[in-house]
């Protein structure tokens, strides 16, 4: 995660006095995914991993769901400090027409469009998962001894997946919720570890697009240091996700 | 804000005991704007203010300019809970053909495409803002007064707007960070308050996006209790916003 801050000139002002400061925030560019050259989207993320958010962003929005060994993928973008700011995927054309129809499911369950969507993919419900409060407090100060850059920084989220014996197997860092989320997917799909992962812990707050991550990767529990929202506790109730908001050392609450 | 929070049954998990408890939760609903009957996007948002939000979004992101003499929108969806989901926005064709645009000009500056979309629009740059620390102070704790849905929940973002003397003008509460600054700004539109807007206050994190809102709105000075990303820096210098950020009590940092 070298690349994750920068050091800003600031100037300090505290009771009135002022004084330079050198301060290292946290980096955010441009990465523009691109399917069969056509742009699909730009994400503001903080640069390291792109693949691994290509692969998942793709993956946890159910465009690309195939193995590994069928994943193309080319950086076909850098900027000056040689950051990789635009991804080429290529896909079969008939896997493409499936893009169109990644909205509608997301936003099937909001009142828009009915539940007819959300009924459709309760067959592939994860398991409901059991936890033991102290794991989770003990997984939470794994993934914060790996925060190195929201320790220099202050303005960054992380994820971190985590197996049945509570056994760390990914973590990173990111300007944006999602993308922390997104590195994680595609860098387990990478090792072939997806399937391991029953825990997903994250920073910040969870909001519905967290939750709907979560169940696309197929993990059944998901632990927030923040608040949920109120759709993030009607989604998780609905998929059969366990979510637990404000874990904070020994206190935690679960809400589905 | 009586719609802003829902409350929802948990359990409270506190060194190995359990109770059940009651928590107030921020809601978030998925808004769908439509501009002549097409889709434009869909916001995840908190309930309340959704004209505002809709002339605030199509303002910042450049889409729509201008006079609420000219404005022409209308609800098409509601929930259950009589929530607005869908707002139809009416422009002329001829407008609408800028629609296109507005994605290239957001990621300008990102080493993507190169600085002509930036070099162009820095015309219109507001005047490099002085301020007082004493009055920052003094505003975060007006806007801090207003924070109800955050006092109950824990889970939502607020931008407030003040004039030159440091008058509250507006403020707004959403578990979006950038629908906050989007109803606010669509607030001072309906209320020709724009102009008058001096500061912007926003709680929570700046990226990139909210730098580019509060250019697009013209207000000079933007103030966040939290981080900054590199970018946001980047783009304020670029764009004559003075960027305070971590303000907390008397102490803050100025980074551009």
């Amino acid at each position: 995660m070298k690349e994750a801050t920068l050091t800003y000139d600031g100037v300090l002002i505290a009771s009135g006095e002022q004084s330079l400061t050198k301060d290292a925030l946290i980096v955010e560019e441009a990465l523009c995914i691109f399917i069969n050259e056509k742009p699909l989207t730009v994400t503001m993320q903080t640069p390291g991993h792109e693949m691994e958010l290509t692969r998942g962003l793709l993956y946890t929005e159910g465009i690309y769901k195939r193995s590994n060994e069928q994943w193309q993928a080319v950086v076909v973008g850098k900027n000056k400090q040689q950051h990789i700011t635009a991804v080429n995927v290529a896909l079969n054309e008939n896997e493409v027409s499936t893009i169109s129809k990644r909205s509608l499911l997301s936003v099937a369950a909001c009142g828009i469009c009915g539940k007819t969507e959300l009924d459709f993919v309760k067959g592939h419900l994860p398991q409901a998962a059991s936890f033991h409060p102290q794991k989770i407090e003990e997984m939470f100060a794994l993934m914060r001894a790996e925060q190195l850059a929201f320790d220099s920084s202050g303005g960054c989220h992380a994820a971190a997946a985590f197996d049945a014996e509570c056994n760390l197997l990914s973590v990173m860092e990111d300007v944006g919720r999602h993308n922390a989320v997104d590195k994680v997917v595609g860098d387990l799909l990478f090792k072939n570890q997806l399937k391991q992962a029953k825990y997903l812990l994250v920073s910040g707050r969870v909001s519905y697009e967290i939750v709907a991550k979560t169940f696309a990767a197929g993990i059944p529990l998901l632990a927030a240091v923040s608040a949920p929202s109120s759709l993030a506790v009607d989604f998780a109730k609905e998929l059969g996700i366990t979510l637990l908001g404000f874990c904070r050392g020994n206190r935690m609450t679960r809400y589905s």
